[in-house]
């Protein structure tokens, strides 16, 4: 048997999953931790794949009506309280502003000074604040529907923290809309789960399933809150962005009221949705393999590195230019509507260095030039979606020309493989002694990975539910879209009736 | 005599310029206040004003080699502590969070619970947080320069707010970078400084002094601040941007060090340097007139708002089709690199209303379109940098081929008339009568609008500046770029020999 290839990661996924996730951010420079509990710093590269993120995803909000406003960081208790559940779901993790000086204290530390008369909550959220000011604008049925998105952050003081995954800070988008008819609201939350799901799967290479999360998993104060879910390399569940239908549950609470067409007043419909930081976990586990992060072309930050080999002084005169020359006509060239980004890595002198430091950040293309290449007019090519060693000579007219094509190509090859995937570990589950043994490693010691998404009968209890997560960490991720639609059966756990299959999987 | 147009705005700049100023914010919809103490709502229209800043700026900084990254909102006292100055600076106007739960209390209503062991500020600048990442970051002076920037909200918790100029939270951007000479730093803080200048001048049409602060005037902590410095129509002037040089100061704090070429252990040179959401402030008050906001081309949010004329309903089928194909033309042009944005407002039939609503929001261009418009081919065109009702009609052709010419025209238009507004208000004074004189209004009473910037001799006693602006309310507003070329002559003040003059101005 062959020795394997050592890796640039370690450990593997295979060894260590969560330490391989760790070891990938740090690897790649996507973030780090802050000397600040549980906030994180967004290195460069990391805040580049979050601006095409955010730049893809904005030019998607836009096309479908919606315009970005900003709103208060900060949110008055009382405007928290004003709906019972939300409250409820957000004061055990606030962080709270309740002085607004420091003053040096008599140890010659700072503290706090000058008390607020109302504390201020920096927002874990925004209905409430936002509902304020819909309030305030509408009047009559001719000021709806609002369609408004914000970029902020946002804190929730979590107390179990991982990097992108689960932070006090993060960064987000959060829209919030407000219509005249249960209709246009419900249209608006469905209209969305569906730009979410095109955006994951065509931008992020993430194949998600979506569906509506069971009661328990509600948004706190939403009536009905949508979902979409991807899978991750251990086949656990990674809830990736929702979409809320708020009824007029906030509209109560805020009192955004308009004279309607017949003249009564009547409370607007709004809804509430939002993606965030956490997409970058999310392509971290869904691409990234035991060299790194592997980055899709359409939100890499550069889609090319360019690495110069210069073994000799002499060579540098010949290669540097060359190389400029090269990035230029890859600049030229256009790949999913913009052009393609290049650096050329002039660092230092060590290729292979170098080659690898690119291969854990996860860049799409690297292409070696040294003084044979140019002789040749070639170009030397690795594909990030491919094994470090493979690579291969090409001519650089045909590089050039291609690139486009190449980027496209491994765009589909990073979804088709992470649709495989997940589609090899999801799978329709009947009996509770398969569903259990789905959820068990085999050697409780070193659990190696396992599971997946199981589709199987649940009854519709929350206590179903709730055994079944407390036995197994096991939750319902989604009744999928299309549910009812299948045929009926035994609740996996009580046996009673089921309308139709839900999906199962432990989470982040 | 003949009778005044009427105005949008009412009072006028003439009347109450500060009243003028919140009207045209409202009316305009650049803005509002919310219900948080000092802080505002950002209204689409300002958002998307904000937003082409933003990316003009970025664009700047891009291309002189620096990165976004993004770092915690919030900081733990101690940071802030590290730099005397710094805190002393600060530590009065700190929004400070204490707890990290909500409970309910007694009464019913949420009370803060779990304090936190430190308390942790609300950024107010970045300064400490950065240089702790960055003394983590460097080692070598290989791994210099780092040069980051960051787009985020502060919170400076100021009594007196005014909407954009001085809010508790605004948006900015601040720029921090570390080096390995006090050379290199030096020259990075006065790029920056250009950097803003002709972004003030060339994408805002703001025309804009270069020069020091006053060491009285200083970033609390920097060795040198730098700053850029605009007449407003009311001849105060705003300062829009400042670049620091922090010297070592901060890496002392920070631990900033490397090891130099020469073995020894260093600390690094920094900068820092920011312009905020106060520019749309500065827009307002440089550009906008007694019909509402002027927006410059190159940050308005759309070009040209189409207003289909629609008397008779059976007009209706002609006229939209019409519009929105003279609207898909018009986007085919490009206007400073970007295609022209275009707005058909459908909303009701009462054109005038429409007009009058884009003209207080400052769109450059309006264009009425209706069936006899249709009939000639033509359209009545209206441009925000002339009168309401100078309005032409112009062949639909010619409006289509020359718009991108049309809009130069009224960005170059914007900057020479604010060019021409500054330099009538701007002269050398060399006796304190004059000097006096030009900072006091005819009437206290009933104060007219004036001042402006008055070049004036200082002695360089930090006295006569204290004396000074307690008399007058009047400030150093900086010494202005080639400060100390000039004339040599005696301080407006105390008569005491002064190398050059500076400038002085009532400021925001």
């Amino acid at each position: 048997m062959n020795k394997p290839e050592p890796t640039a990661i370690s450990p593997t996924r295979a060894v260590d999953y969560a330490e391989w996730y760790q070891e990938v951010v740090r690897a790649a420079e996507l973030a780090e931790t802050s000397p600040v509990r549980g906030c994180m710093v967004i290195r460069p590269w990391g805040y580049a794949i979050w601006e095409n993120i955010r730049a893809r995803l904005d030019e998607r909000f836009k096309a479908t009506g919606h315009v970005n406003a900003y709103f208060p960081l900060l949110i008055p208790l009382s405007f928290l309280q004003q709906e019972a559940e939300h409250v409820e779901g957000f004061a055990k993790e606030c962080a709270v502003v309740t002085h607004h000086r420091l003053e040096v204290g008599p140890d010659g530390r700072l503290v706090p000074a000058a008390p607020l008369e109302e504390p201020l909550v920096v927002r874990p959220t925004s209905e409430t604040i936002i509902g304020a000011m819909f309030a305030k604008w509408v009047e009559s049925w001719r000021d709806l529907p609002i369609k408004i998105n914000q970029w902020a952050n946002v804190v929730r003081w979590e107390l179990r923290t991982r990097l992108f995954l689960r932070t006090a800070e993060f960064l987000w988008q959060e829209g919030h809309t407000a219509h005249e008819t249960r209709e246009e609201a419900w249209a608006e939350t469905l209209t969305i789960l569906d730009l979410y799901r095109e955006f994951a799967e065509s931008v992020l290479a993430m194949p998600v399933l979506t569906g509506e999360k069971t009661p328990n998993e509600r948004f706190p104060g939403a009536e009905h809150t949508f979902c979409i879910e991807a899978m991750m390399q251990d086949r656990k569940a990674l809830q990736a962005g929702t979409s809320h239908f708020l009824g007029q549950k906030f509209a109560r609470a805020s009192e955004i009221m308009f004279t309607a067409r017949d003249r009564t007043r009547q409370y607007a419909w709004t809804t509430s949705w939002g993606v965030s930081t956490r997409l970058i976990g999310g392509l971290v586990m869904t691409h990234g393999d035991d060299n790194g992060m592997v980055v899709p072309p359409r939100v890499a930050p550069a889609h090319v590195a360019i690495l110069p080999i210069v073994r000799r002084d002499d060579d540098r005169a010949t290669v540097l230019p060359w190389c400029e020359r090269l990035a230029a006509e890859l600049r030229e060239q256009r790949y999913d509507g913009r052009p393609v980004e290049v650096i050329v890595d002039t660092r230092d002198d060590n290729a292979g260095e170098r080659g690898w430091a690119w291969i854990k950040r996860g860049i799409p293309i690297r292409a070696e030039v040294g003084p044979r290449d140019i002789a040749k007019d070639s170009v030397f090519v690795g594909r990030r979606d491919r094994a470090p060693r493979d690579r291969a000579s090409v001519p650089r007219a045909e590089f050039v020309a291609t690139i486009a094509t190449t980027l496209d190509d491994i765009q589909r090859g990073l979804l088709e493989r992470a649709r495989a995937f997940r589609d090899a570990h999801t799978r329709p589950i009947d009996g509770w002694d398969e569903f259990r043994a789905f959820f068990t490693p085999a050697n409780p010691e070193k659990p190696e990975l396992h599971g997946g998404f199981a589709l199987a009968h649940w009854c519709g209890s929350p206590n179903c539910e709730r055994a079944i997560n407390e036995e197994l960490t096991v939750t319902i991720r989604c009744l999928p879209t299309g549910y009812g639609q299948g045929a009926p059966g035994l609740c996996i756990k009580c046996g009673s009736a089921s309308r139709d299959r839900v999906v199962f999987a432990k989470a982040y």
